[in-house]
């Protein structure tokens, strides 16, 4: 007689976020399954987020990521785990796992009903020459971390090299930083954070130079030596210790070899996270799902979405009708005193795309100005040209940032529109927000861009040579102006523009501009009902400046 | 020839959130309408609701919460606001307002084409000997806190009573308490928070214990004197200071007066906020406006929605196709170290109203446990029980109850379910929440309630006689049972449960519980699938001490 459906052999490969979400899962919907998990490390269900803040005192007891051990699983939820035990090969004929205990060279037959694939990725390792030596690391596992430590402890460690400038390599350099190291950051892109705009990243970069890291754009590593780093155009960078953080690959070797269908990057899997066999499933990192912006099927490596795949793939096997949504791409990083986040697209990334979008950005305080403490966040949205529909956002700022992430991934996973931000009502009060909330705001300015009330032009739009031919009118107050403005701006503050008027040529196509985006949207909004061609700069002087654009801006004036 | 749709005259009553919305929003629609806001007291464009904050030194100049002055509402807006000018009556035959000056008895007519009504909500005075003491105070406008101010100042004041234990009465404790004052705040419900239910209610009036708050609950003030207040039952709280403020009333004299329509409360409107004079439109606290969750038609005084609706009216008048979409009544409120926070119905308002709904609660941490400065949050989530839309949510804690408050407020608005919740992606950075988040973990549990994967049981459901007769068994640590458990309860560690199952009567109508409820949900889940009548509490042993429900509880074992 076939085993009943809650009898059934559920093996396991990998013990961490996807893996352990599965098995956990699985036994609170069958307590007579047979339930299996093999890890190939020694620690089984870590929380691999937490690594980059156990390198500082952050988190000085790195025990306090090991959330279980293998035999606190078994009391707890009567799950075997193997650790130390690597999955080599699948028999999906036979339906049985080849299983390898470490230091053994023989490998055992495990047999199962149904297989879950949660390997996670591996952190790519760049073919460099000195990729491999003794001071070089990664951060992914509880294992690579007590390689730093006790790196550390036996060399005098004082200057590290983080090469990559993403998540995780900026809460390496932080952490770093903490320690007292001497850090620099080696980013091949433009700006850190790849997956965000240029206007995002640059306060990032401002606020890690402010906290003594130095940053190398544009360039990547060439070598590394015993001694430091040697990074394109020959410049060694001397360093005790390298960081190499510069992403990771889907492990997809074990699937490949089983036969089962790999996409470009990883493992292929319906909406119930079965592979091309349905008695294999696969979760997390390793896989590709659904961008829910864009459509494209992706690698995403986010503990999030990883926890709920497994939980998923689970509640498959145990015959509940679910499917899995696809991702939105929601992400938050902490980099010192900044939070910086992202839901959808950046800017860059729908332009890569040949996505038709809009965008707007607006730089209002987190709460209310009177209330202490407010201090400004910058918050981007990018939507649909036609419908509205949201298709991104970012924001930066030292509080209040990861709320109206959250509020607007919830928004996009909802279809909404940014006529749907205007409409939004969220909580109020002086120590929290703003009646019309930083999430209204850029709703706000979204709407009226798209029914017309407010034509916007982005500064990254515009050349010197713009600048010189357009009719430019900077409606700040004259300190603020003197502090710096766009080249061949002219200054007449908002409050004099009715009056100031006939000092403007209606003939030339006209851009306003304040310093974050509210009084020159006023100032557009006198002008274009006077007949002028007018345009508000999007986000104001201060996006200019948080993109980087210095051949737009005119320095300050030397006062004296 | 008639005006042209840009040629208008408005007028506006009242000069503060949604009036001044609606002048600012028309003069960006239109430069050439003429625009005379009349305000009938002293100031324009204040931030009400940092009032309370500006009694201490939170916000030490309130100068600060005067955001305009009639001067630079004119410079920048070209609109005219007429201070301590009262509209006192409407023809609506000829269409014209009849204005009064403060001091003046002759009355001015001044022409509209379009009108709007956006004069608030007074607050309310019971009815009591002594309400209009010289002692006693509102705080609701700048001029209230002035009166407090300088009262304050001129006498010797110690001690203060705040009559109403809602937002701005708890706010005002608090801040009176910033400034040395005891503090006594009498409130005639259960509990305060009287929108919230009492288990949300119950750690703020631990929260303001703590501070020195004294509470009196459930009784009234019968009589006010000079110095000090009179409670029912005749005790009197000796106190130099009263502050009344036990909620508002809508100002619809005016609107009655013109024979506009009014409802049970405040002022009706359509979509549009066009009273029954579609020349006429009124805003803000003073209109009845569709609770989204209920249908009915309510007056809400919260300033996000005054504003918003301001906004509206002018983009009507002005030609837009807009409509309000009703509220859901999102708050949020600072308590000492506490944020409370609710969106849509409290479960106590539910079952008021006779909806047939479930909730499930759950006491996550606000972040990462492992990552420092973790703490608990309560989170409650009401749904319908055919469909799981969310009906409403509350949140107390420490940190993070803002967002995930405005997460689930985005979610109702989006018509979303719990089984929506489970899917929610989220921003995930140990600072910041847990790869799991507490909106996920709501969802997974409502979900799972829904599925009928788990039955779950509420506190405030079961009786000292309920637990004598069922079984109940606690799966918490016998170091957490020692301090404190319900009543009858054996305790059987989760971990231990499998093996102790025969300690168990499988015939018996069974309760499981642990702390916060994940542990007795694995408790469920075993003892379910051996064929028992289980049940969850919901939110754990913490939810019955949330809920003070006293006569469950075995007081903790004294140890020596």
């Amino acid at each position: 007689m076939p085993p009943s459906r809650t009898e059934r052999i559920l093996v396991i490969v990998g013990g961490v976020a996807g893996g352990m979400s599965a098995a956990t899962r699985a036994r609170r919907l069958s307590e007579n399954a047979s339930i299996t998990v093999f890890e190939k490390g020694p620690y089984v269900s870590f929380a691999n987020c937490g690594i980059p803040y156990a390198l500082s005192s952050t988190i000085p007891d790195p025990d306090s990521l090991l959330l279980q051990t293998p035999e606190s699983v078994k009391k707890r939820f009567n799950i075997d785990v193997k650790i130390n035990t690597e999955v080599v090969g699948i028999d999906r004929k036979k339906k049985v796992v080849l299983v390898r205990e470490k230091g053994n060279k023989e490998g055992e037959e495990v047999p199962y009903d149904k297989l879950v694939l949660a390997q996670g990725a591996k952190p790519v390792v760049p073919p460099i020459e000195g990729a491999e030596g003794e001071n070089v690391f990664q951060l992914t596992t509880i294992v690579d971390l007590e390689g730093v430590k006790e790196y550390m402890k036996r060399r005098k460690v004082k200057r590290g090299v983080v090469v990559g400038g993403g998540f995780i390599g900026l809460e390496a350099a932080e952490n770093l930083t903490e320690l007292g190291l001497e850090v620099v950051v080696v980013e091949k892109g433009e700006h850190v954070l790849p997956p965000m705009d240029r206007d995002i990243a640059e306060p990032v970069h401002e606020e890690l130079r402010k906290n003594g890291v130095r940053l190398v754009l544009g360039k990547g590593v060439e070598k590394i030596e015993g001694d430091g780093a040697v990074v394109e155009g020959g410049e060694k960078i001397p360093a005790e210790l390298v960081m190499l953080v510069v992403g990771v690959r889907p492990r997809t070797g074990l699937a490949k070899d089983a036969g089962l269908s790999v996409g470009k990057n990883g493992v292929t899997v319906n909406e119930q996270m079965q592979t091309s066999d349905p008695d294999i499933y696969a979760v997390g990192d390793m896989v590709e799902t659904e961008q829910r912006v864009t459509g494209q099927r992706k690698v995403l490596a986010l503990a999030g979405p990883a926890n709920r795949q497994g939980r998923m793939a689970a509640d498959h096997i145990f015959g509940k009708d679910v499917s899995y949504r696809g991702n939105v791409g929601t992400a938050v990083v902490k980099v010192f005193r900044l939070t910086v986040g992202i839901t959808g697209l950046s800017v860059e990334a729908l332009r890569r795309l040949g996505m038709d979008s809009l965008w707007v950005s607006a730089h209002p305080p987190d709460h209310a100005g009177y209330y202490p403490g407010a201090h400004p966040i910058t918050l981007k949205v990018a939507f649909e040209k036609e419908t509205g529909k949201i298709l991104g956002a970012q924001g930066i700022g030292t509080a209040g940032v990861d709320k109206r992430i959250d509020v607007l991934s919830t928004a996009i996973q909802a279809g909404m529109t940014v006529f749907d931000l205007e409409h939004l009502e969220l909580a109020y009060a002086p120590p929290y927000g703003s009646a019309k909330d930083p999430v209204n705001m850029v709703g706000f300015i979204g709407s009226n861009v798209l029914r017309g009330d407010v034509d916007i032009v982005h500064g990254q739009d515009l050349t010197p040579a713009d600048l010189k031919e357009m009719q430019i009118v900077d409606v700040r107050s004259p300190n603020e102006f003197s502090r710096g403005h766009l080249k061949f701006a002219k200054n007449i503050p908002v409050n004099d523009l009715r009056n100031g008027i006939s000092e403007l040529d209606k003939d030339k196509k006209t851009v306003v501009y304040c310093q974050v985006g509210y009084r020159g949207y006023l100032a557009d909004r006198i002008l274009k009902q006077k007949g002028f061609d007018v345009a508000n700069l999007d986000g104001g002087y201060k996006s200019v400046v948080d993109s980087g654009l210095k051949d737009l801006q005119e320095a300050p004036q030397k006062s004296g």
